[in-house]
Parts: structure tokens; C-alpha cells; sequence
């Protein structure tokens, strides 16, 4: 799986950059803004290693992820205005990020012996937990809580990944599958302004799906 | 204890409710009422267990905590105006839940071999603490920290409790007796306004001892 | 290592008087600000010990700890205009305990087999989370995102222990060298008001090193 682990440490540089921004965005110094990218990018991985009992949590014995935020730290801190220009871009594998870090969440979560639907609930954990402990450090209300299509894309990829699964379809294929659903259902939501309710939404930070 | 486990389940689903009420009072979409809702009924327990070191974390290995919260949520979605107008009953569900929840929290650290000051201090924090990351991830000042009455309740309930356990009075009298003492000190406390220091409450979001 | 023990306690005592004056500046009640002096005393150790998985988490099962918050939440409510007075020395104790909790984090990581630079991370988490979590509690922002000194200190403290310890020199100088380093990168800035960006500080509740 050594394609996924490269995907994975991308993934964590990618959150560890939006959480910079979110920081850079609150005026946060050097050190505050490195802290903030690195809770965005292992909080969620960490919650949910934590609740299965997976210790020492992940990144404490692999010196790769803490160094992909470090890496994110740089590029957000010396190229913010490029960054802040490539959108498009990063809203691609901020993507690929959670549907990755919902399908990983859900692998480990299966090895554990955990059922069906608690596996899902790990799998979202472990995409979206980083982005609340980011907005709750910066004193704001979390903006998954108010869009709800990040959390519901996770899901319906994890519960994708799930079916596929069980159907014993080729593991590269399954995943794929499941990214692509994530993506698409963010894709089409931020194009077409889905919402289960209209909402007035405040602008806070910055954030890889604001726009497209 | 099977009374105990639906008591708990009951417990369980009424703190639901009153996360999903906070949510929808914030104007917070469906995911996010849930994921409140969720972090509300099973944050306390979920603290106690990490501190602890029970893995995996109780409501993983059960799928009925789940369903709970589900059905909590459900109910605070679909009947919301009935909900707010049983302000009497949601505030007896929700006393009896605190009980509850400090009994079974103590009874889980004593069986770990703590002692009684921190067996008592675990029982507080799995009645209370998931009410304060309910209103940390809502950007309020947790409530109990202005009514103390809430944390209070909790404490003397569970001092009685292992006074009582000590004495070898019978469990299900201890219990009845403990969650007695929770529900008419906390019923008190509102009757006539008890408290410490006297405090102007900015009134926010749902809270079942809000009235009665 | 007896004396680094009485040394722990005593910072665990100032930690709690600091959280609780924060509480009572923000108008919390008794119980509440005994919770977030007890949180603020014991979170950043608790978390260190919740990642490495050391459970159940140091406090539990050391009444000593308990009772230093308690001591400074009496310490704090009756002679709260005496400890304001104090500032001075409420600097140096609240310094000597994050060097000393620094250190002790990276000691007990560095006994799990973990790597250097994790470490020297999870000294910084024990030394600065308890303080972050006292101000998500009390809905700040926190201060130590915005005043870099204060981890960076720590973080050059560690550093400076962890080479010491590398070259075998005696334990009790490596810990008072490593603790004079917090120190005095702190003092001096605060003393030349040091600071990597300038940033207009509104004064929030009380901290430590706001003035010297």
C-alpha cells in the first residue's frame, strides 16, 4: 500500500497549510500558527487512535508525518500569496485528503474488530476532528457543523468503501471509488450551492471549499 | 443491573437531545446537530474512559449508545415544539441521567482500583464534560461554570453514593437514594435559585434546568 | 530525584492558582473556577500521557497532585489580591514550573523509546496545553498563539536538556541549566518586550508573565 502512504503524508501537509492559513488569516505568530497547522493535520487521527486505544498514537513513532507539517508550514508561511492562488488546486487534495483519511480511518478501524457503522463513524472522525480542533482553538464555531456536505461526503465515500469491501472488489479500485465520490459530492455541493438548509455562511479563515 | 444499562441508554438518548436543541438553536445544520448531539451524550463517559485507559472507549463496542444518540436526535428533529414544551420531563430524564452517569462512573473507577477522591472526581466528569464540550465547540462559556449547583449535585450525589457502598447498604437503595439526592438538590437549586454568587445569566441555547 | 517531585507539585500548585484567578476575572463560579485550576494544572500532562498511552494518566493514582490543586484553589480564593500583589513570584514559579514540566515530558517520552524531536514536542505539549485548554475553556483565544516566547522558551529549554543529556552531564545540573534557559529567554522577553511580530495585546484574565 506504499502509494497510499505517500497519498497519506500529502494529505497531512495539505491540512497542516489550511490550518496556517486559518492562523496566518488570525494574525497568530510563528509558533501559534505552527501548532494550529499541526493539530489540523494529526487531531483527527489522533481522536480516533485514541478512542480504539492505539498507542502511542500514530505519528509519535513516525517521524515522516511530523515532518510533512512541517513542510506545510513552510510553503503556507513563504508562499501564502501563491497558495492562496492555487484554490483550485488545493481544494483537489484537501479532497483527496479526506476521503483518504476517512477510507485509512475506516481500514484500521475494521482491523480493530469494530462493526460496520462505528468504523464509518471513525472513518469521519479521523477526516473532520482536525478541522473542529482547529476552529475551536481559534475561537470559531466549527464551519463543518454549518456545511454540512464535508461530513456527509466523508460518509457516503466511507459507507462506498464499506460496500465495496464486502464485495471483495480490488482494493485500489475500491479506494479510488470512494475518493472519487468524496470529491464529486464536494465538487457538485460548492458548484451548485447544495445545502440541506440555506444558510447565511460568515467567511471565516480560510477554507479549501469556499470557493472552486 | 439491567434496569441500569436502559436507564443509562435513557440517559443517554435525553442528553442527546438537549446537544441536538443547543444545535438547532445555533442555526446549525443536520450533521452538525448530530455530531453535537453525539459529543454531548457520550463526551463525559468517553473522557472517563480515556483517563482511565478502557479501550476501546465504551459506546464502540456497543451499537446501542449509537442508537440512542440516533433516536435522541431523531426525536429533537422531528418533535422539537413538543420537546421544548416538556421542559418539566426533559429536566426529571435529565437529573436522573446525571445521576446515573456519576453512579456508573464511579462504579467503573472504584472496579479500576482508584481511589474514592478521584473515583468521585471521574463520576463529575462523566456526568458534566460532555455538556462543556457541547458548549466549547458552540463557542459558549460552558455552562457549569457559572451554575455550580450542576457540578455540586453531582459531587454530593456520588459522596453518598460511596458512603452508602461503604455501609453495604443495597445496591439498587444506594443507587435510588444517590440519584435522589442529585435531583432534589439540582430541583431545589432552581426552586429558589440557589447559588453561591449571584450571577446576571445571559440565557443561551437549551438547557433542561434552564426552568422548571 | 525527590526534590523534582516537590518541585512538579509546587508548579502543579501555581499552575491552578493561575487558572483559577483566570476563572474569577471571568466571573466563574466556585466549582467552576476549581475545574479549570484543576485543568489547567493537569491537562498538559494529561495529554502527553493520553498520546503515549501511559494509563491511567499520572494523576489518577497520586493523591499529592490532587491535593496541590486544591491548595492553589484555596490559595487563590482567599488571598487573591495578596497573589496579584506577588506577580513578580507568581513569574518565577509559573517559569520554573513549565522548564520543569518541559523537562519532565521529555524524560518520560524519551523512557517510552520515543525519538528526539517527538520528545522534545511532547515536553512542549505538557509545559503548554494545559494553558491552552484553560483559555478554550474560558472562550479565549489562546494566549500562547499569539506571545511565541512562552512555547518557544520551552522549546529551547528541552532543546538545551537534550543535549546535556546526550554529552552525560549530571542530571541535577542538565535540569537547572535547562530551567535557567526558560527562564531567562522569557524574562529578557518580556523585559525588551521580544516578540517575532508586534502584536497589539488585549489583556485577557490573568497571566504570569504579562508583566515583570
Amino acid at each position: 500500500m506504499s502509494w497510499i502512504y505517500f497519498v497519506d503524508l500529502f494529505g497531512t501537509c495539505v491540512f497542516a497549510i489550511s490550518g496556517v492559513l486559518t492562523a496566518i488569516h488570525k494574525k497568530f505568530d510563528l509558533v501559534g500558527s505552527l501548532i494550529i497547522g499541526f493539530v489540523t493535520a494529526i487531531g483527527g487521527g489522533t481522536i480516533r487512535d485514541v478512542l480504539i486505544g492505539r498507542f502511542p498514537v500514530g505519528w509519535l513513532n513516525d517521524r515522516y508525518y511530523f515532518l510533512a507539517v512541517i513542510i506545510g508550514f513552510m510553503v503556507a508561511y513563504l508562499f501564502k500569496n501563491e497558495v492562496m492562488k492555487l484554490k483550485r488546486s488545493m481544494f483537489l487534495f484537501d479532497t483527496i485528503g479526506i476521503g483518504l483519511f476517512t477510507i485509512l480511518g475506516i481500514e484500521i478501524s475494521m482491523n480493530q474488530g469494530l462493526n460496520y457503522e462505528i468504523s464509518i463513524v471513525l472513518g469521519v472522525i479521523s477526516a473532520c476532528f482536525g478541522g473542529i480542533i482547529r476552529d475551536v482553538l481559534t475561537n470559531e464555531i466549527p464551519l463543518i457543523f454549518r456545511k454540512e456536505i464535508y461530513a456527509s461526503a466523508c460518509f457516503l465515500g466511507g459507507l462506498i468503501y464499506l460496500v465495496s469491501r464486502e464485495l471483495h472488489l480490488p482494493q485500489n479500485a475500491n479506494i479510488l471509488l470512494s475518493i472519487l465520490t468524496v470529491s464529486l459530492i464536494r465538487y457538485f455541493s460548492i458548484r451548485y450551492a447544495w445545502s440541506l438548509q440555506i444558510l447565511k455562511n460568515e467567511n471565516e479563515g480560510f477554507s479549501a471549499d469556499d470557493e472552486i
